[in-house]
């Protein structure tokens, strides 16, 4: 099939005559000219069919080209600025290779359930489609920042023995008579390969088992962990600041039609450039208290105050140095306030929340061992991580980028679950 | 910690006084000088004390200076031909900053059991940096190489209601009161994204509770699967023999001295370039046959047979055309031998086997129903996979591609668990 033309390089081939093969988005006659509309998974493309300049055969193709059928199409390319793409295609040969059923998703309102149901199909429509091809290009930009910046990627293993954050909100399953666990972070095994590589990052699917049914929850999302060898915390904000700004930078360069279908206004987010405004947790409490909240020092930030927090800037910002108790074991205390730790979380703007949760790592292995005890944790599953400690231990810090948050910002969508091809909620396995 | 060099870029700054950090590979000492090999994740480099140039607190830090220490020293970069990585540092400052106790790995014959348990440590080792940094640069160019083609990245479910291929492989979790699989394959998922990209592809972890303990399984393992609409079995094989000679030229290229420790001969695989031959399945047979083996038409290759079928090649090898009942439902009936399908797979030279299994997809509805029928699969888990043969079927191929085979292929290391940083076997879940 090696003749056939994609639609996105009909420039290329104006005059010519060229097969092009896709799926049928809208048809019309007005008796005498009909009108196909194709979609081919590259672009859009009019085609055009004079009835007595075709086949009968072809003229007929026209009629059993239901909506989503596959057809084949071969004719002139002709550039007409009126339509789709630029180009349209003066039909001399139609063939219905796929004829569809009558296609359950029509140019009207459905229900989210409806959508999600039909999933498989939904993908086709073009906000989806849109949002789905910036997902793709901000996740190219994840790994070429990396690559280009020297970090060595690292799979972590998604079937781990030992236990991440939150036992509570983990799947596990049955491995050859032991339990495993789904793990909901690479952290731990990228810090054990920073003395091998330095820079190191993983990315893959992470897991919470959580019972949360919010517009920014899944139970299946993905999540890249950067982890840098002898950087503090205020070496990691910048790294973090450095690589959000290049995922906004790469998505306004290279997906300017999608981001125009899903109608985002790019004003709000075309200044995203270091560095991004830093407050400290502390200094949050206070702001949040003066704005009426309730919230007691030592209380983590709900959704709510993270919303109340951004709302003086147009840039994400960071909340720096949480208190211990609202945070993770692992995180290192602060040497200047020791009921903090070292850490920030990234809040992006317009209500979108935590999109980066980072820290510096406890390196001292008596009081990482005092924080395992104190949060009642299996000291044993946890002797590998504690031997980091004991063989050459190390500055280092880290941090966690959820991608469906990210780009749901970035496209200025509500629901992340529109931001992964096939979504896993609380009472959603299918398709 | 921002003035700190890494050891890669020392060359950039003959001359000058520079501080580096990284741990202690070895030392020695002859009195009134002292050598320590200082890798930080980057490269090697050596450092030099002389005892009346340093400082008291410095030469005694040398004595602290345990193999993995963490160390910083701060020195005058100089160019030396004898020297690991080309230059050396005229050490005028050294701390230690996390002495380690008693390194447990040694220059000597480990069992791969103690090794697999310290596997956190291992990853250190040279051989296993090399294999792991040819593992990351091949992953890099799997993404540019499809980034490139116009390919668009699907993320894939690893929690899934239906099932992929061999039902009693799978690991299972509860997941809110239902039953979720462990992904084997994300081919059907990327299938449905096709009418809305045209070519796609999927990468990351999939799952095979097998219990096979040999060299060339994991448990948990990596693959890249493309889907091409409206690309038949012939575009399917080329384009896995372009992708394939992509990723060994990309290593080779940009891996050299990795490949250098891990004494890889270079010259098998310099010429894997395209047309890779190809054999049908049923000539392979007569071939295998011919040369003494028991095999029947019918029967699957089992690893033997694939070794003894590359032997003759120094390229990796298509064998085409499978009998249905030995593969998978969802390939598509070959027209010219309804008894065989239109598929490949592909076997690396040198007895690594098959990294590759591919096929054009089964576009026909009912022929596909009589196959999940045949197959006893259920139904109704399939339902929205059907209805990608109702709405607009099309005909399209795609393959999976294992990792850490492909890896171990490249390298020319007999063990793919050496080629994946954390290996999950059947009997190992940690570290």
């Amino acid at each position: 099939m090696r003749d056939m033309v994609e639609i996105k390089d009909l420039g290329q081939h104006v005059g010519e005559t060229v097969t092009v093969a896709g799926w049928v988005e809208t048809t019309r006659s007005h008796g005498k000219v009909a009108f196909v509309v194709l979609r081919d998974g590259t672009g859009l493309a009019q085609c055009v069919l004079v009835k007595k300049q075709v086949s009968e055969a072809t003229w007929e193709a026209h009629g059993l080209a239901t909506q989503e059928s596959a057809v084949s199409v071969t004719g002139e390319v002709r550039a007409d600025d009126r339509a789709p793409g630029g180009y349209e295609l003066g039909v001399t040969e139609m063939t219905v290779t796929g004829q569809a059923a009558e296609y359950p998703i029509q140019p009207k309102e459905h229900g989210v359930d409806f959508l999600l149901d039909h999933r498989h199909l939904w993908l086709r429509s073009s906000m989806q489609r849109s949002g789905l091809r910036v997902r793709a290009e901000v996740e190219q930009a994840i790994h070429d920042f990396f690559y280009g910046r020297g970090f060595v990627r690292i799979d972590t293993p998604i079937l781990t023995g030992s236990i991440g954050e939150h036992a509570g909100t983990l799947f596990s399953t049955d491995y050859f008579g032991e339990k495993a666990y789904l793990a909901q972070t690479g952290q731990l095994y990228v810090e054990a390969a920073c003395p091998a590589f330095r820079k190191v990052y993983c990315f893959g699917p992470t897991f919470r088992a959580e019972k949360s049914k919010t517009r920014r929850h899944l139970t299946e999302f993905w999540m890249v962990e950067p982890e840098v060898a002898f950087a503090d915390s205020e070496d990691n904000m910048r790294l973090q600041e450095d690589f959000v700004s290049y995922l906004v930078e790469r998505a306004l360069e290279r997906c300017p039609e999608e981001l125009e279908i899903l109608e985002r206004d790019t004003s709000r987010i075309e200044h995203v450039k270091p560095p991004f405004p830093r407050i400290s947790y502390t200094d949050a409490v206070t702001r949040l208290q003066a704005k009426g909240s309730e919230i007691q020092w030592g209380d983590d930030l709900g959704a709510g105050d993270e919303a109340v927090l951004t709302e003086d800037y147009d840039l994400p910002v960071f909340v720096a140095n949480y208190p211990k108790e609202a945070k993770a074991f692992y995180m290192k205390e602060n040497p200047e306030d020791t009921r903090t730790v070292l850490c920030d979380d990234l809040l992006a703007p317009e209500g979108y929340g935590e999109i980066i949760g980072g820290s510096q790592r406890e390196d001292d292995l008596d009081r990482l061992l005092e924080r395992i005890r104190e949060e009642q944790l299996p000291e044993e599953a946890y002797s590998w991580y504690l031997d980091l400690r004991r063989y050459g231990t190390f500055p280092h810090s880290g941090f966690g980028l959820g991608v469906e948050r990210t780009v749901a910002w970035i496209t200025g969508r509500h629901h992340i679950r529109e931001l992964i091809p096939f979504p896993r909620l609380m009472n959603r396995l299918f398709p």
